[in-house]
Order: C-alpha cells, then structure tokens, then sequence
C-alpha cells in the first residue's frame, strides 16, 4: 500500500460526475494546504480568498485542531457512533454551552444530524411544522438553503431548483431587504401579506432568513429589517429560523451573525465552519421548548461526527474564549473595506457589499466577475463570484488570515481589477 | 488547552436534542474503539454487533487506515476543499476504479454529494427525475432511503413520515418481495400497476429499492425478484436504482450487494462504510449516459470528504484487491447462519431473516426484542433491533470481525435468548 | 329574433374547441329527442343506448318532467338562487326524504355544490379530509371520478391524468376487487398495506369507489368486497365514500346501487340522472355527523338548480314511489344479460361485463369495440365503448326504456356483431 | 303528483347541509322571480341587489328567453346531449361569433366544461400548463376563482383555503394592484419577481386575474395595470387570463369587462351570467392556437347545457345586438356611483368601489356592512357584502334594472345607512 500521490486530472474527466464544480475553474489538483494557502500537486501556492465557502473560517489544517485530531486518531478515540454517547462529544457540547451558550445568555439544544447545512435546513423546517402543526414556510429571494429536497424548496437560486425535477412545494417567497427597490419596505411588504386575510398566504410555520446571503449576492440585511422580521414571526405564530450556515462562525465578526441584532431565534442552523477544520459537522439550534422531536425521529447516519467534535472543541477554546478574535477579525474587516472600497472605485458602478468577513464587489455582470476571477487565478488568488448574475466578487478568506498574505491577496485582485479597468478604459477611448 | 475525557451524561441532558436515539439503550459514555469492542470511559468493554449500522464493516480504526489518515493529517493534506479537484481524491477515485470497476465490468460515474446516504439518495432521485422529464418515483414497502424530504417521501417507515409535517409526494409505494403474503407475486403487481393505463399510476421516472432492506427488517429480496424489478424498469423506461447504503461495502459477501443478481443498474447509492472507517462519505454511481447534471446542479459544502477519501483507499486496498477477505465474510456469515438458527430454535416462531452479513431472528414481537437486546447489553454486548415492529434482532457486526470476539457475542445472545425462552417455558408451565 | 334551426357542422369546427368528443363519433346535428331516441337536424332518428352516460335514465323529456318544469317557468318560479331557499327545492328536499331516505332507513343532509358530478367528488373529499385531519384518499385502479383537479387525483385514466399539467398529489391507488388477477385478493391486500406501519401509505382521509366502474369498463364489485372496504375503512378510521353519479339512480336496479350491500357510506356522491331530465344538478349525501363544513366553505353559483329540482322531484315521485319500477328495471336488466349473453358468444373471448342496466361485452380490443360501436351508428344505434383501453362495448340506454325499442337496438348491436364476426371468420378461413 | 309550494323552512334544517349560506342571511322560501323583484311564498316582495351574485345580469325570468325555452322544451329540444352537436348549441355558438367576437375582432374557440365558472378556472390552468409545459400559475391576493381544488389554490380567500384539507400548491400569490398600499407598484414587483433568476419564482404557466374582484370587495385594476401585467405575462411566456365570470356579460359596462384596456387574453373564463337566465352554463375562450386538448382530455357530463345555450342565444341577439344596452348600462352605473358617493358621504371613511354595474361602499368593518345588508332585508332589500373582512356593501344588481325599482333599492339602501349613522352619531355625542 502506497500513498498514491498524484497530479493526473485525467481520472477526474473519466470517473467524477459532471455535477463537479469548483475544479472547472480551478483546474489544479490540490495537495496540501495550511493557513490561507493551498499548495497544488506541481508545488504552486494560492493564496485561498474561497476558504471552503467559509467552511473554513479558521483557514486550513490549524495546528492545535490538527494536533488534537491526531491525537484523538492515534489514541483510538470513537470514530463514529451514530448518536450514542462519546467522550467527544460530551467535551464539545461543554466548551459550547461554557464558551457559546453561556456568556451569551442563550438556552438551546443540539441537534446533530446527517453532517450537512442542508440536514440542518431540513430538520429545522420539520420541526418548525411539526411544533406549529402549519405547512408552508417563508423564504426569501436569494435565499440559499439546501439542494436536498425540502431545503431546495426555501431556495431561491433558479439554476438549483431547475433541478429538483419536481415542483416545490411549501415554501412561499418573499422579498429580501432591498431587493425590489428603494421604494418597497419588504418587511412591511411581508407583513401585509401575513396579516390580509385573502392574500393567500398560509400562516407560516416559519420564516428562514440569512442576515447575510451568501450565495445570494453578499446581501447584508439591516438590524432593524432582522427585528422586524423576527417580530412579525411571532405576532404571525411562526418560528423565526436565522440560517447561519455561511455567515455564522465568525464570518460577520461575531459568533453568530445576529449578536448584534436583539433577536432570538427559535433556532439556527450551523454547519461549514462548525467543526473549525474544515470537516464535516452541522447543528441545529433549538429553544429548550420546540425540542420536540422523537427519538430519531429525524435520524441518519453520520450524526455527529467524532473528530469534528475534537477540532470543533478546540476551535471554541482556541479563537472564543474572549474577545480579542473578535477584535483581530474587525480589524481584518476593516481592512478589507477599505481595500474593496479603493477597487471597486475602478470600475463604473461597481460597489461594495456584505459585511464583516464576508464582502464584495458587485461588478454588473457575470462576465466581468468571472474574468477578475479568472485573472486573480492566474495570479495564484483563488476567488469566486456570488449573486443571481454571478455578478459579485466575493471574498471569503479565512477570517484569522495572517495580514501579509492578505494583503497579498487583494494586492492580486486589484492589480487583476486594474488591468480590466485599463484595457476597458483604452477601449473605450 | 486539554483533552476532556468525561463520563458526564449530564451535558446530553442539559444540550443534545431529544431527537437523539442510541444513547437511549446504551446509556454509556463511549471512549475508545478498536477493531469490533468499544469501551465506555468507565473503562468497560463491549462487542459492536451494531457497527454504526453498517457503517463500521471494517471495525474500529483500522490500524491501516488509522496511520493513513495520520500520515495525511500530519503532511497538511488538504481536509476541506469544496469538489476542487485533490490528490486524496484523485488516489480514491483511481483505485475504486481499478479494484471495484475494471473487475466486474462496470462503467459509472461517481458523483459526491454533502457525506450522507440521504443526499445520494436525493441526488439519484433528482437524477432520475431530469432524465426521464417524469416525476413519479416507485419505492417498496419497509423501504428505508433517508428523512430528508426527498428521500423520506420514499422511506415508508410511518414514524419517520409522520416527522415530515408536509404530506410526501412524487412517490408510489409498491409491495416489496414476500410482504403481501405467499400468493401475491409483487413483481407481477408491479408490473400490471404500470402496464394498466387507467391504473392511475404515473410513469415513473425510477424504481429504487435495497436488495436487503435492513431497516425494514432484514428482508432480503430473491435474486430472481430483483431482476424482474429491473427488467420491468427498463420496460418502461425507469432507471432502475439500488440503493446499497446499508447492504453494501462487503455486508452481503460481495462488494455490492447485487453482484452476483445480473442486473445493472442505473445508478447506485453508497455511503456508510464507503469510507471504510466510519468517516462521513457518500457516494452515486451514475451510468456515463445518465451523467447529465449541470456543474453543481446538485451542490453541497462537504461534497468529498478528503479524509474520507484517504481511509476509502485504504479499505478497498487491503479488503478488496483480491478475493480473500469475500471468502473470510462467507465463512463469518456461515457461522452466523448456523448459530442464529441454533438460537431461533429456542423461541417458538422464532425465523431467520436477512443473508450474510446482514442477519437477525425475527421473534415475533417489539417487545421482546427489545428485552433481548436490553440483556445483551447487560452483559456487554451492543446490538439493536429492526422492522417494522422493531420485531428483528439484527446483527450487524464488522464484517471483518475477530472470530473469538465474534463467537463471544454470538454466547451473549444465546445465553440472553435462552434465559429468556426458560423464563417463558416456566412462566407458561 | 327567431329559433335558428341548423344543421350547420361547420360552426362547430370553427368554434368549438378540440376537447370536444362525443360529437366526432356521432357526427350529427341533434335537434329533438323524446324516450329513447334522438332525432337529427336532417330527421333521422337514433336509438340512444348511451342516455347521456346514464343522465338520462328516464329518458329523453320525460312528459310529466316535461310538463312540471314548463309550469314552473311559466309561472315565474325562481330559476336562480343561489343557495337560498326556494319552494322548488323544499319540495325535492322533502320528496328525497320521504321517497329515499325513510324507506331505506337512511340519515343524511344534502350539499347543493355547483351542479357536476366532479364537483360534488371534490366536495367530498374536501370534507373527509376536513373531518379526519389527515390528507391521503384511496382511490382504485380505472376509478373516474371526474377531471377538476382534486377529482382527477383520484382517478385513474392515464389519458385524463396526462391532461393535469401538475403532479396529481394526496391520493394512493389500490387495486380494485379482481384487477391484479385471481389470486390477488384486493381487499385484503389493502388491509395490509393500511396496517403495515411501515408500509409508507398515509392513514387515509377516505376511501372512495364506485360499486360499478362505469368509464374504467364496467368492472362491477361483489357484495362481499364492497363491504370489506366499508370495513376496513371504518377500521382505520376513513371515511367510506360510495360515488354513485353514474350508477346510481336505479342503473343497477335499485335507487342506490349499494342498497343490497349491507353498508352504509359516510356520504355518497350522486349527479347524471339525479335531476331525472338532464338537467345539471349535483349533490352530496353527508351523515350528520360529518356535516361540518362552515356556510359557503366549500360554495358556488351554480348551487341548487332550481329547474333540476322540479324534474328531480317529479322523477322520485314517478318512479321510486314505490317497488314497480324496480321490477320493470329487473326485466329489462334480465333481457340485456340474455341479449348480451348471446351476442358476446359470437366472438370468441369475448365476455360480459357490468350489472343491471350498466352492462356490456368485452371484445378483447378498442379497435373492435370501435368497429362495432360504428357499424351501429350507422345503423342508426348510439353507443359507446368504456374501459382502459376502450375494449367494452357498453349500454347505457334508459333504464325505462321501451321494450320494442329496446329490443330494435339489441338487434342492431347483434347484427353488427354478427357481421363483424362473419367478415373475420371469413378472413381467417 | 302536485307541485309542492311551501314555505316551511324545517326541512332545510332537517335535510339541507350546514354549508348552505345565503339562505341564513335572508331566511325566506322565495318562490317567485321576474326582473328585479324576487317574490317570498309568503307574498312578501324583495328587490334584488344581489342578482345571483352576477348570474342575473338580464333580471329574473326575462320574458323573452322564457318564452323561448319553454318552446324549446315544448317541442322536445334535446336537453342533454353530453357534447354532441346540437341545434342550440349551433345556434348559440353562431350568435356569439355574429355578435361577440366578429365585431371586436376576437379570434376564439369555446370550451364547454361542467357549467361551472370553477371548471373553467380548472381548464384554463390545466390547458396552460399544458400549452407551457410549465406548472406555476400566478393569481393575485383576493382574487377569487372558485373552490374546486386547482381552481382553490388560485383564490385568495383563506376561509376558503382553509378547507381544502390539504397544501394548495401550484400558484403563487402576487399583490393585486393598490393592495400593498401606495408606494408599491405591484405591476412592477411581479416584474422584478419573474424576472430576478433567484427569486424562488418558477417561470408561470398563466397569469390569472379578474379586472375587477368581485368577492376580493370591488377592486377595479386600471387599464394601465392590467395592460402591463398582460405584456408581462407575454415577455415571460405565460398564458394571460381574464377570469371574466363575474365582470363579464355587461357587468362593468361592456360585454367583456377588458374591452376597453388593449389587452388580448389568451385565454377569457365566463360563467355566471352567460346563460342570461341564471342556468348554469360556463366556457372557455382559448385562442386557436393554444387550443390543444385531446378529445375529451378534460371532460364531463354536463358539458354544453343546451338549455342554457337557448337563453343565452336570446340573450346575445336581444341585449348586444347593438350598442343601445350599453348606453343604457352607463346610465345605470352613473346613477350608482352618484347615489352611492351621497349614501357614502353619510359616514366617515367609507369609500366607493369597483366600476360600471359592480360598485359598493367600503363602510371599514364587516359588523358595519352586515348590520346594513340586514336592515335593507328587513326593508326588503337583498344586497351582500364583499371584500376580505365583508367589509364592502356592493350592489350586484341586474344591469338592465328598471329605473324605478333601482331608485327604490337605492333608497332603501340610503336610509339604512342614515339610520345607522344618526344612531352612531347620536352615540358619539
């Protein structure tokens, strides 16, 4: 038995579905990583502004996780037990409850399930009709939730449910903040809708939202809209679900992405960077009061993953025991603002979204986007591009990304930004 | 920075979900693993005739595996990276074509969805569906395909139906092998149900099923029975899908559980054991010409699990590169076809169910299953029941299993069987 | 103004839409009719063993109908109103009452629901779901129960079905009484599939037949199965819907068509013949205690049609006042079978099929069925084919038919029959 | 046998289901009609504001549509002929190519369907998503369609909703024009929403609406509105209906209630005063080139009333032969708008609606406008309240009402009004 390493793609174009995705724009077989920094089979560096979709909030392969997980492996720690009891997990639901739960005043459950957002997407939309006894659910335009069935039916992106093969049903769409103009209030808009007795709406079992849609564009909605939301929530008897998938973590500067906001949801999904590592782990939130599903009720078969609950511990302990990681990702924020404010004046009409660690440029157009990203690739920057349009530059590096490399990276996308804005100026001259 | 290693059950009490489950009939803090014995962190040692469901077939950290993924870890080999293409993967997808593909002759794709059977079994459907333009899909009785919404409208289980809170569509349910009793032929049913034009069932766009369905309780389907299946499939232009998350990676002798049926099908769900070492994998093999999904039509964050990807080699190089270790399972299910019959015997209408290593007695009631299984714990051993009624005491060891150790859990039953039958024998006299 | 009498086809090609359908069989412009025949625009006259699939049981313009509805106009009795109260349906009320309940023992109220057999089917399905709470309705194999949506879910023509344009949801089909062939006992199979818990068939709102199959092929139930699935409705909890639109109204013999059965529905939907003129008119028959739908929960505008109660009544009160209708009903009944008897001998496999004066031939094959039903027209008999692949043909003539007419259209049918017969002996001689 | 005149109200209690309506806000036996007067049995008189909620747009009894019905009943005309081709169905449909569609150059085929304004809704949508292959249909809040099921899911009301017993899939809500208060433009938010790719919104089949929505309270869309949602429904390939059942038939002053809006629909609905004698006859106008069911794909018992084809004839050739009904309609609907503006300037903040024959007065609360429809009844005036808290008093009355009769209803409307609000007044003070 060898350790086959390996730079062939060809295995990849002769055995990987078509459904692969990623490798198309970055057609390099990656070996190794640490940090912000992905190393390919031929030896090249890229500096990694993708950061596994935020998966990957602390960057790759983190030293004390790692030594962590290869001590739990080498001591013959559980593996995997379906949901039976470990040490494992025991340790990570204390460092929560101690480092997350706690100092935060918050009273929730735990529910692990298949080791995915969308398993966490599905099972709160269960429990949300389950607890209510109401079908439909509110989603928002621009919504990413899931491609599995039930979740893919609150997304919003035409491309995912193009391929559900059948209608999707019970989940009735409503407009994001901002998304129908300046003119329309959309949380007064949803209210309307909600309390008009012959709108034809049902009452909602629950209203799902990101603070800040990811995949949807970098789309930050405002304190007040999230209030109003929640509030409208539970005047309407429905459970006001954040999805904290994408902008949890750390992502927008605090654990949660609604620390600031004064709501409370009823439950919260979280997954990608959950396990701090990179490895497959997600959660459901629940009020003490809507836990209320049976024994496996919702059930599977990865429900907790052991070595996610190793790294995940310590990526607790590591970066949330006090505040100054929060202080560190404010400043690298900052820092990006100021950087993304300076690019995005190179380009007509280009301009800023998102917050926190999680902002970008909306360009006006897929082509443009997908051309900055393709030049910062050949640069050694891995960047990808969110929105309907593909027409935001996103960037999602690792939120504690050591500020040289960094800084490096947008020295990339601006130097691939201005050169577009050059040879666009010179053509239109 | 410590290690926790806690006993506490508390923090499950205080944090996890009511929806968790096992931890109900092993009511033990779970330390350390190795090959088919768990130990509790009270230092106790138990025998796994559960093996995550069929999720451990190899055991407990593998020792290869183990100091595969160690090395990976400690080289910084990228974890996490989206469905980028990596050296891991690249290594696991060149040898699952050398060693399960090339051999038996067969061409498929291999699609990687969030690490879950239910997302494979999401995708196959959704697959399906885009295919064929059609939306029916037929499942069976007792089926058990995942609670995500998709795949729970084709799970049958009621219980978890009931979790849904919306009613399940886009499925028909037929009459699995046997379960209409001695004079309904169900092959032939389903096939009259489709060629009937004013049957009311809608074409469909595929007929999945499980070769041995282990949550329906070990029914184990003639080989017969599911060629007919597939050929009623193809008749009328269904992909015919075997979802072989449970059954199979070995647990029925072969490494998938219909080899030796002559039938190929469309498309093939894996997860559970995929990985080899109990790490979150899953896995559609999809016929190159039902490859059809756009890039990241089906998406999803943990879309391969490089680690996964690490331990997955190494299993199929050291169980499957020859056709030793079938022989080993052939000679481990034999003996567990002669002493469950042994055991059986003990109970009037006591009946074996299942093949290989998929076996169980059915005894007739939930109730005393349950009380069989309770024993065994007792006494050290870990084992769960299956089917509808929770009627079918089901083991599911690692397939690999240590013959002492195995022989050992086998007395544990016996001995929990005959107490049981003497204490009835006297009850009754 | 003036009373344009045409025989014009062309307007129809011109204007009328391409669902049309009886018309393209019987390509005449139809001007008069009286009892059993049909005279056209150009004075040729018809024998009508189709009586407007069994609306017209009584016949074309009955006199007294006749008579009682002019006077009615006449004298400016209400035509429209809505569901208010008016003396026409105070005394169809009252002589359903008296003439059909109290003699049979039966207890039910009457919803006027828009004046069409699917109507009053969605109406009923409506209602049981409202009253159990549970969503899944039973329907079974080649049950019509009309095309509006909720009515088309619950049947079974694969033709009709196609027309939807959505997914039809919220119905399982089960096989009907010797559908799947002689050695599948339907009953019992659906008994099964209802108790099974993991059978993954919903606990049914309802379970819904015909007694006779008129369009899916005259399939006529036994005594013995109808009122198995009474019982097994009423065993799990289902409402127990007899739809009689087409069979009942003294079709098979007596009022209902159930009334030898032994059971008794929890409501019955009846349309065609109810008005006893051809006039729309729809109802449903509900047990009190079902009746719990709010005032104008389910409505329409067409509730109650008043000049349909005119002839409604005056139909109860000529022919169900007492049992010698019933015994003309029976002669004639007994004429058809020994009619058909003979007929059917003719080809060879040809056989039998419906009940009282719902009864026809199998011929094997639509395109035999459809030479047969031709050669009749042209020989100045209306009749149709019925069936899943239209291979019976039918009769469905006046169940008061006169015994000289009757027996003018039987010959036409046998001598078509006869030829028919005589050319393909020929041929294959 | 003699006809029953009664006014004994017992046996609708006894016999009559709880979802009767009407008859509990005016509890009288009506048994008489003629023109705009309907007659108790009892002798008492009542002007009829409510007409058959539309269906009596010529009055009761017109004398000449009488007359020719009951010479057509007299000399055997065929009442039912299922869709066979009938003389008066001849005759109807020439007189509505003569004198509807040839003169606005109107290019349609007719569908007859049960006669219910419901089944047209369901044709119309089956046979767009038909024509579109597409599933989603797009209906406004407090549009009302009809309660069969798929024609359920396009209505607002949720009393309504409510009792489908299941989720009503397949249509998304939009807002109607005004209902999201001044500063949204709705024409524009359903733009957005179609034409955003991630806005959850699948492509529609059908756009559907009512020009004015008669149960939604009389909310008149403006020629601007409508013209851009019919433009909008044609850039994204959706089927644009006009559900003309209750505004048609000269309700808003003009046989169609769009004539005068430019826009073509694909598809128009009629029921309710199509007949023009109040017997229950509907359609559907499908442009030539989306007229592409299958013979009898969507079908039915009462397809074609012939009855109703006499009236309806009478009616074309009497009232619409020329522009002189019209005239006279707009002279009515001046005075309404004149006398209602008086009667709603009585109280404060009650406000005008709706346009041409179908105005009312939102008076603000449901327990207002039902307290004056009752003390018109007891003044004998029949008028209804609308809207989705019953919160409109509309009047509905035969558009061809004489003079004198209008004044008296109109009247007895303004004293009831003045009463209550001298009493609310008087209480104030």
């Amino acid at each position: 038995m060898t350790t086959v390493t390996t730079d062939d793609k060809a295995v990849f174009e002769r055995r990987e579905s078509a459904a692969r995705s990623y490798c198309r724009s970055f057609p390099v077989v990656f070996e190794k990583a640490s940090g912000a920094t992905l190393k390919g089979a031929d030896g090249k560096e890229y500096i990694d502004f993708l950061a596994g979709c935020s998966s990957l909030n602390y960057g790759h392969n983190d030293p004390d996780m790692k030594t962590a997980l290869v001590d739990y492996i080498t001591n013959d720690g559980v593996t995997h037990g379906l949901d039976m009891h470990t040490s494992a997990k025991a340790a990570f639901l204390e460092a929560f409850e101690r480092i997350v739960l706690k100092p935060r005043n918050m009273d929730y459950r735990m529910m692990f399930m298949g080791p995915t957002g969308a398993n966490a997407v599905e099972a709160a939309l269960k429990l949300a009709r389950k607890v209510t006894g109401r079908t439909n659910v509110i989603s928002f335009t621009n919504g990413f939730h899931g491609v599995t069935l039930g979740a893919l039916a609150a997304t919003g992106n035409g491309y995912h449910r193009g391929g559900a093969g059948v209608p999707l049903t019970g989940v009735t769409r409503m407009p994001f903040e901002g998304s129908m103009g300046k003119d329309v209030d959309t949380a007064d808009f949803l209210n309307r809708m909600l309390s008009e007795p012959s709108s034809g709406i049902e009452p909602p079992a629950a209203i799902i939202l990101e603070t800040v849609q990811g995949e949807g564009g970098l789309n930050a909605a405002s304190r007040n809209w999230v209030r109003r939301v929640a509030e409208i929530a539970r005047a309407h008897g429905a459970m006001f679900i954040v999805d904290d998938i994408q902008a949890g973590c750390g992502r927008t500067g605090s654990f949660f992405s609604f620390e600031e906001m004064g709501v409370e949801p009823d439950m919260i999904t979280m997954a990608k960077s959950l396990s701090g590592f990179g490895l497959p782990l997600a959660t459901l939130l629940i009020k003490p009061e809507h836990d209320i599903f049976g024994p496996a009720e919702h059930n599977g078969t990865f429900r907790g993953n052991n070595h996610a609950f190793v790294t995940a511990r310590v990526a607790l302990e590591k970066y949330w025991a006090d505040s100054d990681f929060q202080t560190e990702i404010r400043k690298r924020a900052d820092l990006m603002t100021k950087r993304l404010g300076e690019i995005a004046s190179m380009l007509p009409d280009a301009r800023l979204k998102g917050r926190g660690m999680m902002q970008g440029i909306d360009v006006g157009s897929g082509e443009l986007a997908s051309e900055i990203c393709a030049r910062c690739f050949a640069a050694g920057l891995i960047i990808e591009t969110s929105g309907a349009h593909d027409e935001v530059v996103k960037i999602l590096c690792p939120i504690n990304i050591e500020i040289g490399t960094f800084t490096r990276g947008l020295d990339i996308l601006e130097e691939a930004v201005g050169e577009i804005a050059r040879s666009t100026k010179i053509a239109a001259e």
